[in-house]
């Protein structure tokens, strides 16, 4: 096991202030910080942003142009292995690169702020692990009162990190505000905005209570007995199961082996539709129900041979195939044919649209799902799927 | 069939002009537009606050005072009925009360606005559906150029709509700003400030191109096929399947009917968990290996029974139970004893932590788990989930 990370609440020696008064600069590095923008510092951003292979003033980026305030803490790689940190995580890989860090504070599940993060990340894969720029992202969640935040800006400011904060709070809020501010700590209140706007929108004004706070009771809603329902008929439904009663699903997903009808279905099901998928399989006949149902709800799932093979190998490796077994069933001859027979029902089946996954993440595929899914509904093309709060 | 919405790409009878010249206003109610804060106005959002119980101007909000801006159409209730739009949709109930709408438009799946959103408007839970302040939203996703968002912004002018946004590509998010701020219409743009603080906080310019986009291909990661397996893995041990494989588990799950076991299982298991979740039912034996795995990876959850005979109950109506096996399953002495055998064997294996579900939402409770995991795995008390990008 692991030492403990140097932010833990145990071993931190830390006599956190409280949240409006008397905030302490963090005992690390404060001459580092005070430099904003020297002339090396700059020479380094774009030194680094160079061998990204990417400029760093892109004209006309958003409108403005990208201010960079590199700080002390940017000349300074931070070596976890050397802090104890993070380097030894079974379920993240070994850390042995310097990394920088995003803190994402909440006082909820921390699951938005989580959410925008690996998002916005999504704008920098250029730069991330294979490009020799990793991010390593810190998710503190239920953090509830002013002491922890503190803490936890405090070791953001040591660490040379930035802080993504979602608290619903206003003064807690402010109070994460004013530490970063005062630490020279970027920072961004992830729904503050959007909070602001919507209370501008409804003239109401929000809660401030975090979500699972005590007097909530929106967790025994009719939307969550539907979502559990969905999952659990998902489940019953994966992979071909109980074909008698495929008319009760939503949607019905179609395709050969390692299409990801399953993850897919998963996904789809925690967003409250039924999903029963059913796998093609070359020389199989699929089950009478398929054809029976509203065709408007089924859909193909079709991919690029050569990655279907990748998949399948690595797959057929995972599970121990060898033989025969595995050659009938990752064998680029087999795997085309197998496509060409799905291709062939598909065509047969006109009204199933055949959506390409090869490339997509799970969420896009689903995307592009429930667009056709609701427009169908609702006889148009303009994609927009509707949800009453 | 409905029909078809007046935002309908094929239907609309719109020119929309190019993103970044002639805006031009939209057609419905310009004057009612140009209003920006008469006294009635005002005197009807104090009294709408008023109404759902809420102060307009709670001091110290964010450390700003909320700044409404109400615009013509507060004034005027939208009724979706009159539309023939979202009047009959099947997925979210019979929209028939006037409601507020918020317009989420994204260039990839718009998974990050719907999910920002949702989180926000857990702040106004005091004012929707129930307290007649309903809102409804809707998501626009693969919106790619600039016609087609120039379309959606107009609509969301004739609808009194807000807009929120991600646009990775910088031109279609000032072109969203722009046309917004021209026509008077409340927007937000969710990842641009997260984008740009990270940006500065590398050293590194975002890339512009939408997750999905081609050239992109971040599908076949490592880290996708991690979350594959552990979905698959969840669904195989779902509901005490293949016990002699628990051991395989990151996280076992252990409580009685109907405290979320399955629907929590497979949340965790798309964030890349393994997770093995197994009933407790009185007078039925655990499966030994339960007891022979790592007590550190096992959770219990537990509920209040009034709460859970509730559920079972409505859980025997909507499965057909009747007679003696709907008694034995949701009556109230059979709902104690039972808690009480699951009590017993919790406390025998004192390392289990045991969960209260009830009042939780499966992502409360999920956090709760990935905390407690994360933390015993690193021996620490403050919660931090760490991940590499």
């Amino acid at each position: 096991m692991l030492a403990c990370s140097t932010v833990c609440h145990r071993c931190l020696q830390v006599k956190a202030t409280s949240a409006d008064t008397n905030l302490s600069e963090p005992e690390a590095e404060p001459k580092a910080r005070k430099l904003k923008a020297s002339p090396q510092l700059k020479r380094w951003s774009r030194a680094r942003a160079l061998r990204s292979g990417h400029r760093l003033e892109r004209p006309g980026h958003r409108g403005e142009a990208l201010e960079l305030k590199p700080r002390g803490q940017q000349t300074k790689e931070v070596d976890y292995s050397e802090h104890g940190q993070e380097g030894n995580d079974d379920d993240y890989g070994v850390y042995v690169a310097t990394a920088k860090s995003i803190y994402m504070v909440s006082d909820g599940t921390g699951w938005t702020a989580e959410h925008s993060v690996s998002a916005a990340l999504g704008q920098f894969d250029h730069c991330l692990v294979d490009r020799g720029c990793p991010v390593n992202t810190h998710l503190f969640s239920g953090i509830d009162d002013a002491e922890k935040l503190m803490a936890i800006i405090k070791q953001a400011a040591k660490e040379g990190a930035m802080v993504v904060y979602t608290l619903a709070d206003p003064s807690m809020a402010e109070s994460a505000k004013q530490a970063c501010k005062l630490w020279g700590i970027p920072s961004t209140d992830i729904l503050g905005p959007i909070t602001e706007a919507i209370a501008s929108h409804l003239g109401v004004s929000p809660s401030g209570l975090p979500r699972g706070a005590s007097g909530r009771s929106s967790a025994l809603s009719e939307e969550y007995f539907r979502r559990i329902e969905a999952v659990e008929f998902t489940i019953k439904h994966d992979d071909g199961a109980l074909p008698q009663s495929l008319h009760k699903a939503n949607i019905i997903l179609a395709g050969v082996s390692r299409t990801g009808k399953t993850p897919l279905s998963i996904y789809l099901s925690q967003k409250g539709y039924k999903v029963a998928n059913v796998p093609i399989v070359m020389g199989v006949d699929l089950p009478k129900t398929l054809f029976e149902v509203d065709p408007e709800k089924v859909f193909g799932l079709t991919i690029n041979p050569i990655v279907l093979q990748t998949i399948r190998k690595a797959r057929a490796k995972s599970l121990g195939f060898s033989g025969e077994a595995r050659s009938s069933y990752s064998e680029m001859d087999y795997v085309r044919q197998e496509l060409e027979f799905a291709r062939r029902i598909f065509s047969q089946n006109p009204v199933w649209p055949v959506i390409e996954v090869t490339g997509k993440a799970i969420e896009e595929t689903a995307a592009v799902i429930l667009r056709l899914y609701h427009d169908r509904k609702h006889k148009c093309t303009m994609p927009r799927i509707s949800k009453r709060y």
